[in-house]
């Protein structure tokens, strides 16, 4: 049996190792500095998102609790797996399965009862089958979309990417939220009407 | 009476404006890279933190949706006031009348509702009275603590505080969490041993 001092000291480990969210950077950049994002800021732009949109969910009896917890762990496999371009479709090919030995690894630095309830949040994330997966997958859609158009486009020009990818990659926003993709939608041809995004 | 449609597009010029968090830079360094974090990396390393430790709270009932509520929301009035120095006593004279000038803005780009509900949120926060808030606040106050110890007493050497400042300003963390300031005493004299934190 673990004393209740040792457990915490085991928690605290895993606290400080995740520090290392804030060195994984993005493809996308702030609308201010033009700097590339980490997903640190990411995540936490995505909770606040999440408490500000989630009357906008399709689903009106969201768990946003849950919600939150998932994306608040969403990302931590990238502290092994690196962040993949959400249009890498190579990298993308074996990325679970690079994630899925990260997620191993960093939730497994919990206690056990913690890291299987972690690893069952980051799971129903991927998996995309709920109702809190599927706005919490619609949200970290619509966030990096946002912030491309807020900055002329800035990663979808540096890597050639056109409407019909874009239009593509990100439908599922419509799963969790038809609003914000119908928002989402219009903002895509206003940057393409803009000049800054390829058609 | 506003639309839908009009509501979310307010709200959304609120979540492009509080893009800005991610260049607030506070005076603690991460524990790698050893440059200094911002108000948005340690919002979400704050939510992480709760999620993971919220067992460890004085309170048994601790409603652990509106503490993350808090945390997501509470360093945005830096934004207009800036971060300040949890030891500089000249600066936190003036830094709640600072600090509620900005919420009145910043809220008050949500619809009036919203406005309203992150308001009173803030407020809680700042009148640490119920166990959420004690909670929250504790939080708040032990990752900065954490990050120091984890970094030779980086921002504490530079500004030469010392432990009997370090202990008495963040010894209200007792007050929602116990356990959690056990932990943090424990490793503010092993910091002071180490030669990182002078008496």
């Amino acid at each position: 049996m673990v004393s209740a001092r040792e457990r915490l000291a085991q928690q605290i480990r895993f606290i400080i190792e995740v520090d290392r969210l804030k060195e994984i950077f993005r493809q996308t950049v702030l609308i201010n500095s033009r700097r590339a994002e980490n997903d640190a800021e990411h995540s936490w732009h995505l909770c606040l998102i999440v408490i500000t949109l989630a009357e906008h969910a399709n689903s009106p009896q969201l768990d946003v609790l849950r919600v939150l917890k998932m994306l608040i762990l969403h990302d931590l496999v990238e502290i092994d797996a690196g962040d993949t371009f959400a249009y890498d479709t190579k990298a993308m090919a074996d990325q679970h399965e690079r994630e899925a030995v990260a997620a191993d690894r960093i939730f497994g630095l919990l206690p056990p009862d913690q890291a299987l309830e972690f690893r069952a949040l980051w799971d129903e994330f991927e998996a995309r089958q709920t109702a809190e997966a599927k706005f919490a997958a619609a949200v970290d859609r619509f966030q990096p979309m946002l912030l491309n158009c807020q900055t002329e486009g800035a990663a979808w020009q540096k890597h050639g990417i056109t409407r019909d990818r874009v239009l593509a990659r990100n439908a599922h926003v419509a799963e969790g939220s038809t609003a914000l993709w119908d928002y989402a939608a219009r903002m895509i041809e206003q940057t393409v009407a803009a000049g800054h995004l390829q058609t």
